[in-house]
C-alpha cells in the first residue's frame, strides 16, 4: 500500500481508509465522494512543525498552502494545529476568516492581486503580502498609505532553479510568470524600491521552486541562491532580511514508484545547507518558512467512485467507466498525473485485468488513469478508490457536464466520519442562472 | 478580425463585440466576465436548421450539444429556435427543464449513465437515450420495464475513423471510451440485443467522430461507415434504422489560421455522401441529426479581463497577468488550445510587444496564451479580450484558488445587454462548507 492509512478489512475483501470501510462509506454517502483523513492531516502538520522548530528554530512556521484543498473546516484544523497558511485569493481569505482563522498568520500569494484583493486583505488584517511584481508593490504601498499603516511584505523572487518536475508545476526558473528574477538584477531593483517606500515593511524574501519535488537538493540549492542574494543585499544596501520563505513542493506517493519522504530528514538537510551558507556568507540565519500543501493533504485524501460499465475492445484495450471524472479529478486530464486505483470491494481478488479507468464526462480526455490493474470480475456497481486525492481534487473541481461537486467527508479517530463540505445539489448548479 | 461580430469603435480605440463597446461592458459588469452574443447564437441555429432541412429533409433536426455551454437561458433560446438538444447528465436535464425546454426533443448522452440518471431522465420524459454500452442498455430496459413504457434509444457506435484532431477531443476511433465498435462485431451483437428487448424502441444509431473538425471528408466517411452498417443490419437482421445521428464536431475560428466554415456547404456535402451511399446500398436515407455545440456558441463568446502586471524578463520572455485564468478558461491548460487575445482599449495601437498572457492562479500551467502580440504600452488596468470563448469556458469553469465563477452577460440587438448567469459571490464559494 502506498500510505499507512490504507489497510484491508479482516475478511480481506474491503479497502479501509483511515481505519474505516470504504465500501460502507460509499453506501452511506453515495459516490462520487471525497474522503479526508483528519488524523493524517494533523500528523503531517505536527511533523512539519516539529521539524521546523528543531532544525530552523522556534520562530519558524510551516505555512499550509491552502490552494491544495481550501474549505472552512481545514482552516479550523490549521488553526488548532497552530499552522501558518498561504492564501492566494480573496476567496481563500474569506473562507479562512469564516472558519475563525487568525489572518495575521496568513501569507497572501498570487502573481496578480487586484486592487480590490489588496484592499480586502488589508482591511481584514492579512499578515503578509508575498509581493510578486512592481505594479503590486505600488498598489500595496498606495493602499497602506491610504490606511496609514505599515504593511509587512515578502518579495517573491525567482532563484533560477529548475527542479525538473513537470513543467506546469515548476516555478523557480528565471522564466516564470511568478516573482522577480535574481539573475537579471531585477530582484535588487525591486528590493531597493521596496525599502524606499514609506508604508512597506519589507520582512524578507520568498521563492517557490516547484511542486511534487523529490530531487535531492532542490530546496538546498534554492536556499543557497536566496541566502547569497540576502548577503548581497546586506553588502549593497545595508538591508538584512528577517525572513526567508522557501515555498512549497515536497512530493507525495501517488504510486508505488514514488519514494517515501522523511519530512524530518528533508528539513534537516535544508537547514544544514542554509546554516552552512549563512556561516560562509557572514549573515544571520533568517526565520525560515516553507509552504507544504500537497504533502499535508494529498495522501490524507481519496475519491470513491462506482463502476458503470466495462468495455472490452478485442485487439485494442479495456475501459472501466466510473461515475465521476475530470470534473472532480482533473489532474490526469491536465498533467497525465499518475495515481493508484483500487477495487475497494474486491481487495481479495487477483488484479489480472488491465483497463483504462475513465470518467463519465463526454470528453475523450476524461481519463482517471491508464493501465490500471483490476480484478477480472470488475462490474457495474463495484467501488473504485482513487488514492492520494486530498490535494488538487476538490480545489480544482468544476461543474463540467453540469455535474455537482461531490461532498467531502472527514474521517477521524478510526470510526468517526462527518460531512465537511456538502455535496452540491442540482439546485446549486442552477442557483445563479437567471 | 476572426469573426464578423468583432468590430472597432469609430475612434478606432475600443473593441466592439456584437456591436457593443467591450471597455464599457468591462466597466459596467467588472472583470473577468463572460460575454455571449445572442444574435450570433440564433443566426447559427438558423443556419444549421435551414441547411439540415434543405439537404437532409424536413424531419432532420440539429441538436445543440449543450455541454459546450449549459445554463437556463441558452435552453430557452434553443426552445425558441426549435432546436433539439443533446444533454449529458441529470444536471443538464435539470437545467433544461428549469428553462421550460421540451425534453422529448432531448438526446441523453454519456458513456456512463447511472441508474439514478436513467430513472430521472425517464421520469422527466427524455426523448432518447443514446445508449453507450450493454450495462446501460440493460439498465434502460429494466427501468422502462418497471415503468411499463417503450423507451426510444439510439445505439452509440464507433465507426473507427480518426479525424486527426487533438487526441483528447477525438472519439470516433475504434479505441474509444465511447460507444461500441463496428469493426469488432460488437455493434451487431448489441443491435441484436436491443432488438430483442421488450421495452426498448431502437430508433437507430449514433456516432461522434471528433470535435473541432475541419478536415474535408470526416463526416462523409463517418456517414458511409454508419450507412454500410445500417445496410448490413437490414440484410442480417431485417432491421432498418430510422435515424442516424452523426454527432458533433465542426471547427471554429480561434485564430486567423483557422479556416472559415460554410455550414450550408458542409452539410450539403455530408448529405450528398449519405444519399450516394444509400443509393449504392439500397436503403432509405434515415432521418439525419448532427450535434453542433462549439460551432453554435464558440464565436458568440468572449472573456474580458483586466491586466494586473507586465513582467519583462530580459533574455527570456514577457508576461502579462490578467485577473482570471485557468479557472474560467481552462482550455490552454488542458490542451494548449490556440486563441486570439486583443487589447480591447488600445485597438488603435501597433501590436509590437510579444508576451505570454497568463492567469492569476498560483500554478505555472495557468496560461491563457503564449506569444500574444500586444501594444507596447500595455499596463495595469488595460482590458484584454479573449475571443471565441463561448464554448467550454463557463461550462468547464472551476473555483480553483477559490475564485468565483464570472457572470455571463448576454448581448443582443446591438445595444441590449443582460445578466444570464450571475457571477458567484464569496458567499457562494463557502455555501456548502460546514
Amino acid at each position: 500500500m502506498i500510505c499507512d492509512n490504507l489497510t484491508i478489512s479482516k475478511d480481506g475483501r474491503h479497502l479501509l481508509f483511515a481505519g474505516q470501510d470504504t465500501v460502507e462509506l460509499a453506501k452511506k454517502y453515495g459516490t462520487p465522494v471525497y474522503l479526508l483523513d483528519e488524523d493524517k492531516i494533523r500528523e503531517k502538520c505536527r511533523k512539519y512543525k516539529r521539524a521546523f522548530q528543531k532544525h530552523f528554530g522556534p520562530e519558524s512556521v510551516p505555512l499550509y498552502a491552502s490552494k491544495a484543498n481550501s474549505f472552512k473546516r481545514i482552516y479550523k484544523i490549521m488553526s488548532e494545529e497552530d499552522m501558518g497558511i498561504d492564501v492566494v485569493s480573496s476567496g481563500e481569505i474569506y473562507t479562512a476568516l469564516a472558519a475563525g482563522y487568525d489572518l495575521s498568520k496568513a501569507y497572501f500569494h498570487s502573481n496578480n492581486k487586484t486592487d480590490s484583493d489588496i484592499a480586502y486583505a488589508m482591511e481584514k488584517g492579512i499578515g503578509y503580502f508575498v509581493c510578486d511584481n512592481e505594479e503590486e508593490l505600488m498598489a500595496i504601498q498606495n493602499e497602506a498609505n491610504r490606511r496609514e499603516i505599515k504593511q509587512k511584505i515578502l518579495l517573491r523572487l525567482t532563484p533560477g532553479i529548475d527542479p525538473h518536475t513537470f513543467e506546469a508545476i515548476s516555478t523557480g526558473k528565471v522564466d516564470s510568470k511568478f516573482g522577480i528574477p535574481v539573475e537579471t538584477g531585477q530582484a535588487k531593483e525591486i528590493t531597493q524600491k521596496a525599502l524606499s517606500l514609506h508604508n512597506i515593511d519589507l520582512r524578507g524574501f520568498h521563492c517557490h521552486i516547484g511542486s511534487q519535488v523529490f530531487a535531492e537538493d532542490v530546496f538546498e540549492r534554492g536556499a543557497r541562491v536566496m541566502l547569497e542574494f540576502i548577503a548581497q543585499m546586506k553588502a549593497d544596501l545595508g538591508y538584512e532580511a528577517y525572513e526567508l520563505d522557501l515555498g512549497g513542493g515536497y512530493g507525495v506517493r501517488y504510486t508505488e514508484n514514488d519514494p517515501y519522504l522523511d519530512i524530518d530528514k528533508k528539513v534537516s538537510e535544508v537547514a544544514k545547507a542554509a546554516k552552512d551558507s549563512c556561516k560562509r556568507l557572514g549573515i544571520k540565519l533568517p526565520v525560515i518558512h516553507m509552504e507544504p500543501g500537497r504533502s499535508i493533504v494529498a495522501d490524507a485524501g481519496m475519491v470513491l467512485y462506482t463502476v458503470g460499465s466495462i468495455k472490452k475492445i478485442p485487439g485494442y484495450k479495456n475501459y472501466v467507466s466510473i461515475d465521476g471524472g475530470m470534473s472532480d479529478s482533473p489532474r490526469y486530464a491536465l498533467y497525465k498525473a499518475s495515481y493508484t486505483c483500487l477495487a475497494a470491494n474486491k481487495m481479495d481478488e487477483n488484479c489480472n485485468f488491465t483497463a483504462s479507468v475513465v470518467g463519465r464526462l463526454c470528453e475523450s480526455g476524461d481519463i482517471i488513469q491508464e493501465n490500471v490493474k483490476l480484478p477480472s470480475s470488475i462490474q457495474r456497481g463495484d467501488i473504485i478508490a482513487l488514492c492520494t486525492a486530498g490535494a488538487y481534487h476538490y480545489s480544482m473541481a468544476s461543474n463540467y457536464n453540469r455535474l455537482p461537486k461531490p461532498a467531502t467527508i472527514i474521517l477521524r479517530n478510526g470510526n468517526e466520519n462527518y460531512i465537511a463540505i456538502k455535496g452540491e445539489t442540482l439546485d446549486d448548479i442552477i442557483r445563479n442562472d437567471l
